[in-house]
């Protein structure tokens, strides 16, 4: 296969730094993709995006089907064009979101039947019709249907649904085809066990993909499982092709995951923890909803470049939550997205220098010192 | 008084054109000011709406009396300060939310004591205690405090309310005191009888004001009552001042009230209709939540020039809105407010041209046109 070309230019212990080259743009990773839904980071305007560092978006496949619909999408024009969004996107397979949103769901070796959360409808998701959706919707990374599991769950269940995931992964690859310019991923499962995720791992391998996907991790399990999972999985994969750990996560799961040897992560904690008063900061989470800020004239870090996290005051950012006011969703989003993406900016830059350790050690100081003294 | 200086450059009919000099900044007249409830102009950005022409903003005492409070405010240098804001800044009185918003309230010759609509916390507002607020916040122009009644109402009560107005404006102006380069407009009363309007206007115009609004109107009245009106009150009010209509309205009653001498006018609309997915365009009002806009790849206006109206298509927004995504509604407001403050520079453009009824009915022609016809 050859969707992407993924370079490694540096690496510090298993961390490692470089850019993935798809024919809509170049990733740097380890990079970290907005999660554009339904067509829109939420309360941000695509040019932020961007601006903000982001290489690649996220779409979820599970939303844009049943709206608006993905022969829809690929009538207007395909994804790209409908979001205003020019460079790489990633869709997922729409599994994830099936079992934590969709309603009777009903699963069998096939695919998944299960109902709309919007209007009730039946719909039927296959790993065929799944890489059917991402071909309408035209995105440059595509993944294989599989199925996530909430953990703790039995290692009988957690087996069954990592052997259902292989084969669906099999009949993915052969959905998928061989489009031009366009990358495939597996997904390792297993739960927390470490024999069914290097079975899953190896199984993906032999079958060959563009790029490994971990799932199932960031479901309900203490982060040391998690990072434990990724220490098991990680050396089963090809080194030469991009890892992408789904869902995940806090800035200290990011910083700890590429440590690991992670290159590419997702999540919709900085545009959900805005909307929710919540700002990720170099100070670590601050919570602008708190009376401590209500009459706080300072920005939530003067030494930053983003505009949300330089140029309001912390008493208005407290008001415009308070007050349910769209702007204050607006500027914490952004707050948000642009430390997630400096963040990721500044990983690389600590890879490339082969001061990854160094750097980590520092970001989580800064993080545990906490929030600047109250103000006055 | 002189926190003010109004120059007309050019008059055509009873339309006037001309420019309101004040400390923070030159106003363009004929103005449309957004509205910035509670410090935001709602799901914009403050420098979009610069961007937009927008040379003043409106701040409501009464939200921002409860929430943050105009004493913190004061405390945080001021609503432009807290805002970002560096423009001018009309407020209110208070009084006309107090009528719409509070509960329990209690009015007399005093002034009024009600209940926040917020926590139910008890609050008095006087003219003095108004003017006081708005000195807090430190806006450019303040508005007396007076009382707004519901049409239709009868005769005794318009009177009663005017003449309690009339007496409020005295104290409101002694109130006011003689801020350096800050002005204060009284209120013309009288609902929809021309000889309480004529005695409102003369009584305020012996008093003597920076500028006058009319108030009391677009509320509940039909069109040609409003604009009766006006030209009753027209004439009575000093033609070197700048005459304000407030709270209106939609762009035909901005049409009409300007060919009949209204300089100044505050809305809602824009931003209100553009979170529930209506768009203001020079087709007339389009319902991006219909169905017919589901598959359109164009734009609500390719000849716009505000990114909102041009680049995004009205299938995207259709399905934003119908998702409820705030981008949705960040785009429409964007969109309207263009729309308006584009609107008010033709009006002026117009009027200086001396071809204000040519544009009148061009403009006017356009929207009884409607919207291009249905994709496809």
């Amino acid at each position: 296969m050859a969707g992407l070309t993924f370079t490694i230019a540096a690496t510090d212990g298993a961390a490692r730094t470089g850019a993935i080259r798809l024919a809509r743009g170049i990733v740097r990773t380890p990079a970290f993709m907005p999660v554009g839904t339904a067509g829109t980071v939420k309360a941000l305007y695509m040019d932020q995006v961007k601006a903000l560092g982001a290489d690649i978006i996220l779409g979820n496949t599970y939303h844009l089907m049943l709206r608006p619909g993905a022969e829809r999408v690929a009538a207007l024009g395909g994804l790209h064009t409908f979001a205003r969004w020019g460079g790489p996107i990633l869709t997922d397979s729409g599994g994830f979101q099936v079992m934590s949103l969709a309603q009777l769901r009903k699963l069998d070796e096939s695919g998944v039947t299960f109902q709309s959360h919007i209007d009730g409808a039946t719909y039927t998701l296959t790993p065929e019709r799944s890489l059917e959706i991402q071909a309408l919707l035209d995105s440059d990374i595509r993944m294989q249907l599989d199925e996530c599991i909430a953990l703790p769950a039995s290692r009988a269940e957690v087996e069954r649904a990592m052997r259902l995931s292989l084969r669906w992964a099999e009949r993915s690859k052969a959905a998928f085809g061989r489009p031009e310019g366009r990358a495939l991923f597996g997904i390792v499962q297993g739960g927390d066990d470490a024999e069914l995720r290097l079975e899953s791992a190896a199984g993906l391998a032999a079958i060959g993909f563009d790029g490994y996907a971990i799932g199932g991790l960031a479901v309900g399990e203490p982060q040391d499982v998690m990072l434990q999972m990724l220490e098991v999985t990680m050396p089963a994969l090809p080194a030469t092709a991009p890892r992408y750990l789904m869902g995940v996560g806090t800035p200290e799961d990011i910083i700890e995951s590429v440590k690991r040897g992670v290159d590419m992560f997702d999540c919709v904690m900085p545009t959900r923890a805005g909307r929710h008063g919540v700002a990720y900061t170099r100070f670590g989470k601050i919570n602008l909803k708190n009376a401590r800020h209500a009459d706080d004239p300072r920005p939530l870090d003067e030494t930053s470049d983003c505009p949300a996290t330089r140029d309001y005051s912390r008493a208005y950012l407290h008001h415009l939550m308070k007050s349910g006011e769209m702007l204050g969703a607006m500027l914490l989003s952004w707050n948000n997205l642009a430390y997630y993406e400096g963040l990721m900016a500044a990983i690389r830059a600590a890879i490339a220098a082969a001061a990854y350790d160094d750097f980590r050690a520092e970001t989580k100081a800064g993080w545990a010192a906490g929030d600047m003294p109250a103000h006055g």
